[in-house]
């Protein structure tokens, strides 16, 4: 490598590349297409900028990342990262210039134009039946006659006024209760968990109980905070998984596991850590914004920067305490790494999970730091690649109530398969990779500001149209300038596979199609590489000053993707002797955004009428909800996680012909007669 | 203070005076009486004289004892004292002089003469049906068509072969249930607490599974180490309460909660670091002694000093993992201070507790280091003043089984009586204080070497003869300087009051018979404190180069604690109309050394047959090793703590004038018409 450059790698995006040494961190973010905010402009004085340096030997990467591979620590620093924070390699990306190879983790609160993660709450119908509840009861006061102890008084009425028996409490909320009681003149709420336990006493009478259903994707954490007496989801927060520096995909993580000593303890510690930072930003969001200090006179460190409280707005100024119930579910891999139970034989065949059922664990014993009296509930697994997650999507779908025949694709880093109806379901996965999700791509990024998400190719000339998120005009609409493109999110990858073959860029086994290019501007070469590549946006267009392109390694990315999910979905019709189903639901984010036309002219799943194909959103943290919400939930979890059968595709003896088949693009008349008027005449003959 | 003495006080035995500065610690103990461990005879090699340096202001004593009160620091205790516990202010006694006011703690392992506590495991008929059980399970390992997860797998086979259904895990065995499957070659022993929860998986064939009965008493802690499998007392290991030193009886430790503000943590936190200590002594005990390191050439330091194994001897071996159940119970206020529930109320008027109820606690919650997914049960209390230790004492005893009457007395540091049969039981409480016990007298101590245990009288010449514990001749058949008589312990004292008395020395009503006393050399009045004493051992006898004296207080203490106990008892027996009991058993160590006959002539407790009088051992003790091998005593002590009718007898009108009359020593013929013929017609004419 030149001498005067450094390798500078940023996580989680991923995003890498050599940077001039001498420039800051900042600098070189912006150079490599990262977004770190910065809201003072590099003046110093803002403290939003915050990284950190990860220290250590990268094998993937080849580097060796140091924190003296940064300049010396700075006095205005002091102001904005504290000692703590300071150990532990946060730096200001203004101010630490690059000195050599550096792997920099850019924290959620730092990212700029934050991912739009479509993890938003549904209008799903879930009956009221939350697993905590609250009671009241006033008792009299002990006296000489009648000295019985505090908690048995208490159980008295809770047994005379709501018919609850043989009660017990857990020893921290015991340790409540003579000071509640008394506090609240022989008046306090109970919470009650599932009629069993008493989790908190409060004096006098309380209104209110919350709880938090968190989805753990392997990329993208979500979580509902929810009032448990209305059912309203009051906050949506959402944040990467920390575990994302340990690798990509599931397989990458148990490797992490199995090749380090301590790694599952790390795993385990950096989600727990990333969980309570998301629960302290849900609590942080019921109060108002802190009001300006005043300064004493002649101190000279800046204003803080203060958040003006919402016109209108009411605060529940809610503790951690008030979380009194939590709801969580993940793939398998994610459910043990979270667990810290032996994840090593889940990625081994035959897979077998370490637990299939549900577990109620205390907040405490994980480190969680809610009511530390409060249960967690964690979704059941129902197989080892087919984890809670979809145990979470089924309930909130619940197709084995239904007559109809559906079909549930759950695409998030694995994809997560489910056919059936009330008389049969089955399930399986299929390793579709992150690529559908923009990962893995030469210019893959997040669903953020920048990122591709809609692409047209004109058959005729080539020319490439798109449209970037944050801006409404199209490309052919706007100046070259006006576009900041960035790179390719999932939704835009859709596009971009379909318009390829439509256009005739690429033929139907996804190989550049020369002859129709030759001597094509967008068409060349990469010297470097000697990669084929079709530029997407001119570096003019881009906000990093580089052409976006698509590689032929990049379209095999994809085609090995959709391929692993439209074999998947054809074996499993195979296993069930059906042709056709009734309903295509497609859970994740990515279903959010999938065009359906498109998606069936790139073959991403069998044939079905347009119309029935359905983006049901994060389906896996919706089900995560109804089982906050509504007891009866849980059992059907349990009930469905061991009543769906699992089938392992990879063991069928004809696999890999269909998956070879299934990664071309597949010929339209044959596989959807029904498409005839909706797509050009053109298209459906190639 | 003479500015050459400095005011020491050794803890936990509360001896104290003023010593010359300049001599070392282990000197000080020497002329205070207590006994420091000191093998090498101040060689300075043997490490055994291990003390702490307490720091703060102990109020009680006016003194401000501070690290700094003893010589520096010398680098042969670098050999014996750990950096760990140096920090705490660990010293070797025979290097560090005393420069000043001084509290020292004198932690157990330091201890000469241990305690003898009579607290062994007593041969009651118990049913064995422990809490915890182990079941063998073989499975079938998963493969492609069968892929079911490990839990499930094992459950299946639990269910399939012992009929256990529905069975929870804990979230810490889970995690090592992958690991022994595999390394058992697909079979393992599943311990499973309560037919409900499994809580450790252990790879291949297991047999054995262990736990500990507790009895934290104010004073004593004493632990019974079982074998859950066989029902055998494999150990019983026993130490101070750590908590003396906040106080030396129950009300004095609440106190101490209510007038600091982390008082009730501070003696949590001691009494279970204590029993962590006594956790690992018993662990310790099933280990052989290590082995002799083997010296590097020129090392020069000492060799360790190491004990033999013992011949023959075969050890088990255990480790903390392999305690996998633990019974415990304790008087209301040492139950909430372990469980660091307030005990504020239970001082109070009327007294009610926090809870009645037993308490199953993960051992981990409350940070006891045994198998952290056991659990601890926590006996249930009866009443304020009469806690889950008499809850023990009842299913030990089961006087709701009996047709008989029985007065059941538990004393150690308060006194708890319980009265009844099988058609009706009330218990209550007595303020009997330490006095029996030997505490609170001038020259009181606890039952170690040296200390009276046997008195005799003679009522003509006023002569005393008397035993020590360690030596089997009397006084008279000795020279005086072999008695080495330290002080006078609870067995002595009932001897005391019941010789005093008998012999003139002192009337009914408890004082000096100045009359008969008048010249006698043993007769005085002590010119510091202008008490009358009598001398019961002189200067030369003892081993503390002081007369050992009772004086007209210390007759007081005893005459209160006695006063109070008779009064109870037969408040009680007014309660039930009765004249007199069937049965008196005598729970409690003072029980083990009471001469039944010199406890009925002072007047201790009601009128009874002589040969009904029973002494029953740590029954406390023996009710939580009942709890801890049959579960259904866990069940029957929550019923009978809820159906023994607690009695508040200071609220009775003529409580004051019953306590007045019975701190009397009672007129014989009046009080024990058939002790006729047994105690000397002098006597009982008195």
């Amino acid at each position: 490598m030149d001498d005067d450059k450094a390798m500078v790698i940023f996580q989680p995006s991923g995003r890498r590349g050599e940077v001039p040494k001498g420039i800051n961190v900042l600098e070189a973010s912006r150079l490599l297409g990262v977004d770190i905010e910065a809201l003072c402009g590099e003046k110093k004085v803002c403290g939003k900028c915050k990284v950190r340096i990860e220290e250590g030997w990268f094998e993937k990467y080849g580097i060796e990342s140091k924190k003296t591979n940064v300049s010396a620590w700075k006095e205005e620093e002091d102001k904005f990262v504290n000692t703590r924070e300071k150990e532990n390699g946060y730096r200001l990306a203004c101010v630490a210039d690059i000195k050599g190879d550096l792997l920099v983790f850019v924290p959620e609160e730092s990212r700029a134009g934050k991912q739009i993660v479509s993890k938003a709450a549904r209008d799903i119908q879930i009956d009221h039946d939350p697993t905590v509840r609250l009671y009241y009861a006033e008792v009299d006061p002990p006296h000489f006659e009648e000295p019985t102890a505090d908690f048995e008084r208490v159980c008295r009425v809770l047994e005379r006024d709501y018919g609850l028996r043989d009660l017990n409490v857990d020893i921290f909320a015991l340790r409540q209760l003579p000071t509640a009681l008394r506090d609240g003149n022989w008046s306090v709420t109970v919470s009650v968990w599932n009629n069993k336990e008493v989790i908190r006493f409060r004096p006098g009478k309380a209104e209110r109980v919350y709880g938090l259903a968190i989805d753990v994707g392997t990329t993208t954490v979500a979580a509902y905070f929810c009032d448990l007496t209305t059912m309203e989801v009051i906050d949506t927060v959402s944040m990467m998984n920390p575990q994302c520096k340990y690798g990509e995909d599931v397989m990458a993580r148990i490797t992490y596991h199995m090749t380090s000593s301590d790694g599952l303890k790390r795993m385990s510690d950096d989600i727990i850590e990333g969980l309570n930072n998301l629960i302290d930003q849900a609590i942080a969001n019921t109060h108002p914004p802190k009001k300006k200090k005043k300064k004493a006179k002649g101190d000279k460190r800046p204003d803080e920067y203060v958040e003006a409280p919402e016109k209108g707005k009411t605060y529940l100024r809610l503790a951690r305490e008030d979380v009194e119930d939590l709801t969580i579910g993940g793939n398998t891999a994610m459910h043990h790494i979270f667990l810290q139970l032996n994840p090593e034989f889940v990625g081994l065949a035959p897979f077998p999970p370490v637990i299939h059922h549900s577990l109620d664990i205390k907040a405490r014993d994980l480190g969680l730091r809610i009511n530390p009296s409060a249960y967690i509930f964690v979704l059941p697994n129902e197989a080892g690649f087919v984890g809670a997650d979809n145990v979470g999507v089924l309930i909130a779908e619940e197709p084995y109530k239904k007559e109809e025949v559906q079909l549930i694709i759950d695409i998030g880093t694995n994809g997560e398969l489910v056919l059936g109806n009330r008389h049969k379901l089955i399930s399986s996965s299929c390793a579709t990779g992150p690529a559908l999700e923009g990962a893995q791509l030469s210019y893959g990024m997040r669903a953020a500001p920048g990122a591709i998400e809609r692409i047209a190719i004109d058959p005729e000339t080539k020319e490439v149209d798109y449209k970037v998120i944050g801006r409404d005009a199209w490309r052919k609409y706007s100046e070259p300038k006006e576009m900041k493109a960035k790179g390719i999110c999932g939704s835009g990858i859709l596009d971009l596979l379909s318009e390829l073959y439509t256009s005739g860029v690429i033929t139907k086994s996804g190989v550049f199609n020369k002859q129709e290019l030759e001597g094509h501007p967008r068409f060349r070469v990469n010297p470097d590489t000697k990669q084929p590549e079709f530029v997407l946006a001119w570096a003019e267009e881009s906000s990093i000053d580089k052409d976006i392109v698509v590689t032929q390694k990049d379209i095999r990315q994809i085609q090995l993707a959709k391929g692993a999910l439209y074999a998947g979905c054809k074996l499993m019709m195979r296993r069930m002797n059906m042709e056709k189903v009734d309903k295509i639901k497609i859970a994740g984010a990515f279903g959010t955004h999938v065009d359906r036309t498109k998606a069936l002219i790139m073959g991403l799943f069998p044939d079905c009428e347009i119309e029935m194909i359905e983006s049901v959103g994060n389906a896996a943290g919706d089900g995560c909800r109804a089982a906050l919400l509504n007891k009866r939930k849980r059992t059907e979890a349990n009930w469905v996680s061991r009543n769906v059968e699992y089938i392992e595709l990879t063991v069928e003896s004809d696999f890999q012909k269909q998956f070879m088949e299934a990664m071309q693009i597949p010929h339209m008349k044959d596989a959807f007669p029904h498409l005839e008027g909706i797509v050009p005449e053109k298209i459906l003959k190639q």
